[in-house]
């Protein structure tokens, strides 16, 4: 009996108005129902007096997993909680979008592969046809899908198509130099991460880089966040920088923000698949 | 009745064989006896099968906080847990050790002045009189002792005395360039915390710059941890680095080297103020 | 003959447009003339086709440097270069802002009592009585002038009055939470450094801290900039950033911040005074 | 005439005894020629009277480069200065000395392909056949040499023999397994970098992570470094720590470790590719 397996747990994230007792009626259904918490991690925001937890534990033995998830669905909700619950054995499906830049795509393909990553990569969506041999390599299907402003709304009909098609849990943009429209992350229902290459909210838009330059900072930054209709200003999931001097040219930020963008990409997206990636308001609580 | 007063917590710091129940335990209880629980942070140790848990809440309107804290002592022994908890009421005194070298020492005041640390300075021990005037300004005790090979067991006597006659909780090695014997720490009876200028296990012992430089490391660094017996060894609490290059003279080691040891050892004095150390073994848990 | 002082060196800062040659013209005319160089660090902005360099020397035994600052002034005007040249020897004046914060103002005292800046403290200016204690006790004069709307004019005339009369050769606004206006900058005729309490460009302007709150950065930072007539604007000299989560209040976005916030306008203060800032633009060249 | 295109340069190191005028010297000699300098840097170290130069400049029209090059270098030791120059458009031949972790190898190639290294990959040397189809996609020779306490001996003829057939100028230990000998060190006769998975010299031999967690340190870090015939103790070219906390299991340290480790191998290996790493005693001058 699978559902039962001694190593698969399950993972809820809850968030809803605070009140006293929380941490004890959470703990304790588990407890009592011989449930064993492995992790258990709780906020609570002040300003918007706001609970938020992660809690992840094995259901006892000969449990049945669905039905441990939906009672504990049911339990959360009776306690005002917004929840969302994963097995730790459903790996997710994701998507990823790439155009020609090939460093975060080959990073997330490398990381997969060694399984730092739990997730199976779906399929790739490109509207350059020059990463499909690396794709092939790795046995993954690749659409190629040419973007132009005329054919847009026709490429992402596609696109969304390809996502049903395979099931897709997440999209990823690894570099995609592409806007995905508010009709798409509208209609595709899935959350969609995306990197910038700057500290966000500075140098949002096109080239960050030569904007850092232009302003002389001394340092740039990568910020992985979901996308959502405004562009480069959804909820940040996960930020970091590196020093630079004037002996940088834009080249070298290029060069430099790269290793930037691939570790924050990377950090977001394993963070997500981990379900430790809370979303409330235009900000996220990240259970690390 | 400033027992009961609204915004008094206890912090209690738990740590002992995992079980299955404990964090529904130690929740249901506060919970059940009218407790807000503010903060709850607990740690499974997978390796040693070791439970940490970090808890600060609110007791109820009209609790008697001492008996609260007798009460759940017992209660958590009966957990087969270690605990110590403190009343966030309640200053620790602590006592600082220095010698000629002021960056630590002006910083730890600067914060102390600033309320960044929930404490009273109760006393400064030198064995130089240089740093005097600074203490007189700030009002804190001074006590110069010198300390010669011939004659330190009669200084450490002494400085015992000043400890026990201030009521000291904590000490502070602030660059104190001295090592305090094995049979001071046995009798001082309270933790004592020292900030080595390396990144420890690397460079421990005298002239850590200078080791750092032969070596030709990229980074220096620096390490606050609880002093033991054996020199430079003890648990560590906090550490940090800086980058350097073959630019960088000793001297300029030293320079930027001092920004890092201001910052570690404020970090981590501040965290024991708060309660958030737990020592197991020769390694720490810090609740950050 | 103190000019001759075997320790003096000269430092000149170049800039002008590159060409062929410069660094063995400006090389080989010290050597020629006995000098013997320290450091020499030159950069090439290809962008802007301009060059820049920093060479300290030690002009020959019995040398007159003032002589040679003139004469060496000469020949790099005959380049085609912008020069500024100081002596070692000779300690600049410099001149706090301050308000009621007083963690970068301790810390630059601190710092300056370690002999970590090469310069006197001339004076200290304050919109608040509360820091006079301070300067009292390191015997620097200070001066309180309440600023409000309706008196800012007088109070900058009165404030320019006190930097001329102490001969400044530097402003250093340490969390003075007041906004020089143009006219003053433009009639003090000194730099001035600010320290602005987050990562430049972005949340310029007030409570940067509250506004990275908001946003949900995973970051926080500092930039020490010159100020000029734009808020927030003004090249920028150094910058640093610490992670933040979710857990940290804005309470704590300040306390963290405040580290940053000292060790970063600490470096600019010291590169500053050390003449290795060169500004051209809206941009600086640090040669650190 | 392929050796007077105008965008091929000549890069220099030079380091001997410290003395006055060699600045003006090497770029008087350069200016003479009708060379053009793009890049200068030079380092004093003042404890050894040592000077280290960096210099990169493109000899005039219809320069004869290796003509150029001699002369220079017989003008370099004339003035007591050991040199290496090479060309900017002869790229280096590298060998990558592989196990069964692929992060560092699979990152590599990805630099590579990227061409954010100036390197050809001549090929790959693994005591296991797990990454032959990766090899193979990239179209590079793989040698599975299996190497055991009996063969060794003889499987370090065999790699000496591919790294002369394949004309290398550097190995890679790319986490290879494997510790060189000493005699197959001196036999090669080039440059090896390894990465070693601490901050050394904190951690050196086997399985440092684990040691990093026993000791409990709150950095885990990792360091490239010139392989001798001590382990871990060669020259150190490139480090950086990532910071960690009680949450982190081994297996944490592992994962986090791995991105250090690749950024730290991957700097390492440019900058010497570059020329801009000099050797001198144990340690290295890296003008970045």
């Amino acid at each position: 009996m699978p559902d039962g397996a001694d190593n698969v747990a399950l993972i809820a994230l809850l968030h809803g108005p605070d009140k006293p007792g929380l941490v004890a009626a959470t703990s304790g259904w588990i407890y009592e129902r011989g449930g064993n918490i492995v992790h258990a991690d709780q906020h609570r925001d002040d300003e918007g007096n706001a609970f938020f937890q992660r809690i992840e534990w094995i259901p006892g033995v000969d449990a049945d997993l669905d039905s441990k998830r939906r009672e504990f669905e049911s339990f959360a909700e009776s306690l005002g909680m917004n929840v969302s619950i994963v097995r730790t054995d459903k790996r997710k499906r994701i998507a990823l979008f790439v155009s020609k830049i090939e460093h975060c795509f080959l990073d997330l393909l490398a990381r997969w592969k060694m399984a730092e990553f739990q997730c199976d990569i779906a399929c790739i969506l490109s509207n350059h046809e020059n990463l499909k041999a690396d794709a092939d390599f790795h046995g993954i299907p690749f659409y190629y899908i040419p973007v132009t402003p005329e054919n847009k709304p026709q490429a992402e009909a596609q696109q969304l198509e390809i996502l049903t098609g395979h099931q897709v849990d997440l999209a990823v943009m690894a570099r995609y130099m592409q806007v995905l429209s508010k009709d798409f992350l509208d209609r595709c229902g899935i959350p969609v991460i995306n990197i910038h290459h700057s500290f966000l909210p500075a140098f949002a838009g096109a080239k960050p880089y030569h904007q850092a330059y232009q302003r002389g900072v001394k340092l740039i930054g990568a910020t992985a966040h979901y996308a959502t209709a405004i562009l480069d200003d959804g909820p940040i999931i996960q930020q970091d920088v590196s020093p630079v001097t004037h002996r940088q040219t834009v080249r070298d930020l290029i060069r430099k923000g790269r290793d930037l963008e691939k570790s924050v990409l990377a950090q977001a997206v394993r963070c997500h698949l981990e379900h430790r990636v809370l979303v409330y308001g235009n900000k996220t609580v990240v259970f690390d």
